[in-house]
Parts: C-alpha cells; sequence; structure tokens
C-alpha cells in the first residue's frame, strides 16, 4: 500500500457508495474434498462473483495466523504491523466499553496468592462468572479513582476482567504486572520509558489497593494484569480516505474495532437479516458500509463444518438486498480464515471479490477459495484492498503528473 | 526490487541488447466482451507472445493510478515512490527543454490581478497562445537574469509556461506561489528548509519583476507559479545497471524522462515505422533501447477505442523489423493502463510479456490482459521488470555466495 500521507493526498470524497462485506473466518479447508465455501448452496454469491473480480488476500504474511485486531485493520486500509492494539484496548472494546484517547487499558485475571505474595493459582480456580462480578463491583465502588486517573472495572467471564484508566498523561505499553507462572511473586508493572512512568505509578497503586480490598475473597485475593496499553492513535477513515464510514456488526468487538478507525456504529438486531435491514435504513447517510457477519467464524472456532456451511447459505439468501441498493463497489471477502478442520483462525490467504462496473472480466464461476485463486486480481495483501475499493468507486486521484 | 546498491553491484557490462517496447496506456477495459488489446488484429505481437513469458505489472500500488512520470520511472527500474519529478520539471521535459541539475522550474499561468493585487482570474480569461508567446518572448527580453541566475521562459498553450531558473544553490521544492482561488492576495513562495532560502528569493524578486512588466498586458498582468522544483537527482541507467541506453519516443515529454535517467535521445520522424528505422539504425551502438509508442494512450484519453485499436495493429506490422534484430530480450507491456472506457489513465495492471532464450516456457496463445494475467510471471511491481530483463539478458550476478 502507498505511505498514509501519499493516500490521504489522492483520495477525494464522492457521492458513490462501498460495500464491504465481511464474513469472519470465510475461508475452510476440504473435508470430503470441499471447504465450507465450495459445499454450501449460495447461488447469489456465485452470481455475484461471476461478475467480479477475484482474488485472495494474506492478511499480515505468508504463514501468519492473524487475530482479530489486525486482521480487521488490515481490511480497513491499515497496515496491521503498525498499528498495534493492546490486548487491554481489545478486551475493553469487545465488551463494548467507548474508550477515549486518554485511556489506557488492561486485561485482568483474578488469582490466588498465598500469605509470602507468591501466586498459587493464576486463575482464581476459575471463579463462577457472578462471584466475578460481585467483586467487580465492590472494587468498583471502593475505588473509583487513583489520584487524578478514573478507574472503570468491567467483568468478563470466570476470572476474567477488563480495567480502564482514564486520565492525562497515560502513556503506555507497560511491562506485566503478571509473573507468568504459578509459584513466582507477584509482579507490579514498569515502565518502559520515562513517559509511561506516570502510568505505571497509577497501576501499582491500584494493584495495591486491590489486594487489601481482596484479602477477604479467597481465593480471588490478587490480581493479574496483562496488555497494559493505551489506545493507539489511529488516523480515522475519514482523514485517510475522505470516507463517511458505519460498521454494521452484531459482536461488541467488532464494533470496538470499527469506532477505532471512526466508523460510526449502527444499531442492528442480532440475526443476518437484522444487518442487512440496517444496511438498508442507513443508505443515505454513509458512504461505506462495512457489514460483519461473526458466526462462519464461530463455528469454524467450534469445528463445526455443517454450521459453518448453514452460515454462508443464510448470509447468501439475504444478498439480493444488497444487490438491490446497487452500489458502486462491493467487495466479500474473511478477515482470516478459520477452517472448521483446524477449530481456530489460520493463516490460509482469505478469498476476495470486487463487483464494480470499472473492473475488467474475470472468469470466476463461483465464490469459493479454488476460483478466487484464478481470479485476475492474483495474490495481495488485505491492506491493499482498501485502494482497489477507493479507486473502483472513483476516489482516489492520479498519483504524479 | 532490490536496494539501488546492490543492484548495482550485481550488475555487469555485456554486449547483449534489450528492447523495451512500451505502447502507452494500452491496458485497457472491455467493450463488448474484449478489450482493445483483445480486439486488435495482432499476428505478429501474438506470435512474440506465443515464446514469451507474460505477468501483469502494478506502476505504483493496487488501485492507484500513476501519472506519466511515475509509471515511467517503474518501467526503468526506479521505486516511483522516492523519486518525485515535480510538475515544473516534467512540463520543461514535456517542451522538450534541456534540463541540468542546477536547474529548478516551475509551471506558470498568466493571471490577472486587480489594483489590491487580489487575484480576480487564474488564467487571465485564457488569453490567446500567440500573446502568450508574444509576453513570454518580452519577459524573456527584459529578465534574462536575477542575481547570478539565468532564467528561461517558454510558452505552452493559451495561459500556460514554464519556467526554468538555472544556477548554483537552488534547491527546492519551494510552496505555490499561488492563493489556489480567486479573491485572494498573490502569494509569493516560500522556503520549505534553509537550504531552499536563495530559491525562493530569486523566484520572489523575478515575480515582482514579472509584475511591472506585465502592468500594461491586462488581463494578463500577474503570474502564478506551481510545482516549484528541482531536477531530482536520479542515478543514471549507466550508473545503476551498467547500460548504454537510448530512447526513440515521438513526444518531448518521454524523451525529457528519458533524458533524466541518462538515456541518449534518438532523433527519429513522427510515424512508428520511423521509429523501428531508428532502432535499426542505431542498433549497434546501444544496448537498451526504450522504444516508446505514444498513441495508444492518446486514443484511449480521448474514449476513441477503435483507433487505439488501429495504433496496437500499425504497431504489430512494424514488429518484424525488431524480430530481426534478434535482441536478447524483448519486454512489451504499457507504463499504465488507458482504458478508452475511461477516457483516462486508470489503475488496472499492465499486461507486460518478455521474451528470451532463457525463460521457463509460458502457454500464451496471445499478447491480451487477460491471457498475461494466467502467465508465469504472475502480478508484480512494475520497478521489479527492469531486473528481470537485465537477468534475462545475462546482465546480473550472483546475490551473495
Amino acid at each position: 500500500m502507498l505511505p498514509e500521507k501519499e493516500l490521504m493526498a489522492l483520495s477525494v470524497k464522492t457521492e458513490s457508495k462501498i460495500v464491504l462485506l465481511i464474513m469472519d473466518g470465510v475461508g475452510g479447508l476440504p473435508v470430503n474434498g470441499k471447504t465450507e465455501l465450495a459445499t454450501a448452496k449460495k447461488p447469489n454469491l456465485d452470481k455475484l462473483a461471476q461478475s467480479s473480480i477475484g482474488g485472495l488476500t494474506d492478511p499480515i504474511s505468508l504463514g501468519i495466523t492473524p487475530g482479530s485486531g489486525p486482521s480487521h485493520l488490515a481490511i480497513f486500509g491499515y497496515d496491521p504491523l503498525r498499528y498495534e492494539i493492546g490486548r487491554g484496548i481489545l478486551e475493553a472494546a469487545g465488551i463494548g466499553f467507548e474508550l477515549t484517547n486518554r485511556d489506557l487499558a488492561a486485561r485482568g485475571n483474578f488469582a490466588t496468592m498465598d500469605d509470602k505474595e507468591i501466586i498459587t493459582d493464576r486463575r482464581a480456580g476459575r471463579i463462577a462468572t457472578e462471584k466475578n462480578q460481585q467483586i467487580c463491583a465492590e472494587l468498583q465502588e471502593k475505588i473509583k479513582k487513583i489520584d487524578d486517573v478514573e478507574v472503570f472495572i468491567r467483568p468478563g467471564k470466570e476470572h476474567r476482567f477488563v480495567i480502564i484508566f482514564r486520565g492525562d498523561g497515560l502513556n503506555g505499553p507497560l511491562t506485566d504486572a503478571d509473573p507468568q507462572k504459578e509459584g513466582l511473586h507477584i509482579k507490579f508493572t514498569e515502565a518502559s520509558s520515562p513517559e509511561s512512568k506516570k502510568a505505571s505509578e497509577i497501576v501499582n497503586k491500584f494493584i495495591r489497593e486491590a489486594n487489601v480490598i481482596l484479602k477477604s475473597h479467597h481465593p480471588a485475593n490478587t490480581i493479574l494484569l496483562r496488555g497494559i496499553a493505551k489506545v493507539p492513535h489511529i488516523p480515522s477513515m475519514e482523514e485517510l480516505f475522505k470516507l463517511k464510514p458505519a460498521c454494521i456488526a452484531t459482536y461488541p468487538m467488532y464494533k470496538g474495532l470499527a469506532s477505532l478507525v471512526g466508523m460510526k456504529i449502527l444499531k442492528t438486531g442480532d440475526t443476518i437479516a437484522d444487518e442487512f435491514r440496517t444496511l438498508k435504513e442507513n443508505w443515505n447517510d454513509h458512504d461505506f458500509f462495512y457489514l460483519h457477519i461473526k458466526k462462519t467464524d464461530s463455528y469454524g472456532e467450534d469445528g463445526n463444518f455443517a454450521n459453518k456451511v448453514h452460515i454462508i447459505e443464510e448470509l447468501d439468501q439475504n444478498l439480493p438486498q444488497l444487490m438491490e441498493l446497487n452500489p458502486a463497489v462491493i467487495a466479500v471477502t474473511g478477515d482470516h480464515s478459520t477452517p472448521a478442520l483446524m477449530k481456530g483462525h489460520s493463516w490460509h490467504p482469505n478469498p476476495f471479490i470486487l463487483h464494480s462496473q470499472w473492473e475488467r472480466h474475470d472468469n470466476l464461476k463461483s465464490f469459493s477459495e479454488d476460483e478466487c485463486a484464478r481470479g485476475l486480481l492474483g495474490r495481495f495483501p488485505a491492506c491493499d484492498a482498501m485502494q482497489l475499493m477507493l479507486a473502483n468507486a472513483l476516489k482516489l486521484n492520479k498519483f504524479g503528473a
């Protein structure tokens, strides 16, 4: 991709509309000779592929399996190696917490220590989620601020929680306040640079205060904090590409990721049909729509090949509603692959199709990994896809004279 | 591509000859199912393709539409993001002005200002070209030098002109001496760094002197200068690749671009046949020939599909003359695409074929975008093509032991 500064200089605002349809983890591996995508009956997607140009995208680099953060940044047109999203930030985004640029976030575990402050259980016996919620409520009640810094504590599942520190001059990253192994002494965080000194002092004060409060909550009598980092400064899609972008997603983490790049988060329901309805209702108000289908990934993670196929088929039935809106550009792809066979994210490239009146004719028969591998776009870095979408929507000026 | 230093270390001088045949803007988009290239009857090019290896090249990056400057630099083996050619330099090259490395050039407009020095017409009512020529002649007559700096003024069409400042210590880039909008006060240029202070002072002195002379030439009573920059320091193809390169082109801008990378500009006539005759006549004196066909681009810009097809056919009839010379390497490609359908440059990748006895066998049926997309070379950055040409001419040593 072009350096951001160059790309900013080339991008122009126009009326044309782009829809980026992400089927999370849609790429797969064959079972009985066919991947999930090749197995699904999806006449509408196949028809779209027949009038599209195809290719395969690598989210990060050959053989590299991405998390949801970097793989989404790439497909949004950002260099995923340049912008690192700390685990704490991603978790906070994941529970729908509205982050500001004064926030530092960390992922937390409740843990057990003995009277010599040696960690004996890094997960506090996997306490019940309800117990977690009670403890978090008590901590929040008793610790609202550390010095001039606001503290927000949000429970997750079992022993997990997220903590957000909001104040001026909080810089990261900080080292983990976690010895990583049982049998070791509890650990405090350290500043990685002079700029992060204040943040490290605030976080350590919090740990000490929490340890006092948690004395009575054995086995959850201490905390471990990891991935302590600030909201990264990511230029918005409006700054970079002069877009007015919107996000339609059902899961909080994807809304969080979208909000980090400045998308408006549209309210929608739980089903794919709801998401397409939301697209139609908001059609006039934006020029870029990111529509996220979560369950292809969830069923991939579960190893449930058949249900992943069904989700693709369910999406397919809703596709005509998108086609009726007649966007200048439709791109359909995954953020990364999640083969049911592997029960997890994988490094396999994503099938990618782009529909626009300005592309050369491809000869794709259907939307699948194999067909896209033969497409005219070839294999390319996922972060280049945004340039291609903008070009096809005639939103980029000429480079150089 | 390899870093220049590495490439310099690998390149060796040999007797073998390379011909790079650029059909400007040859890549297209289909009309009635076929692009210009797929429509043209071109038995010689197709035969060449059948004994070549094919691929598609991206001049800059996916989706980025290049100007002629960066797209040519790329195909000459230069990183187009590294060497920026200012608008003034390109214009000067475009009118065939022989630039030296002491030159700073700018693109100029004659404009109208009122008695408060407010710009009321940025184009001076689009004065006639003849009037422009008269005014430029008068300015040139009255201003030959500013301090120790020579000044060359050359008229363009209507209100446009080019100005070249030649002297020691002239560095750019400078900000535009142009308020960009009507209704604003005339503007002087500013130095972007201490090194460009002298240049800014010279340019501003020129503007003041010109304004005095132009008082009697209303509506052309002031000037606006843009793209004020120095000839970029580009290492020559001889330095980098140990080539003795020659340019055969009919249009001044391409000769100018070629001279910026140190090519000898060969005198030729106006027709494609003239260009091939020039190639034959100079065959013994050079080991790299850049042969440029302009009109594929011109007709593309005009939206004239049929005439673009005819130019490809005309070139095809001349191709046997090139084949008779039996170069070690023939590469045929475009610098960028100019689909007649889009009436302008586009981002679509360039069909590329390379003929050499040292390549693997491809199965191309003809020279077209689709066939090249299936070629063994795949899709690659245009600036890598030079390495491939040099390799096939056995002009590159092994990298590392």
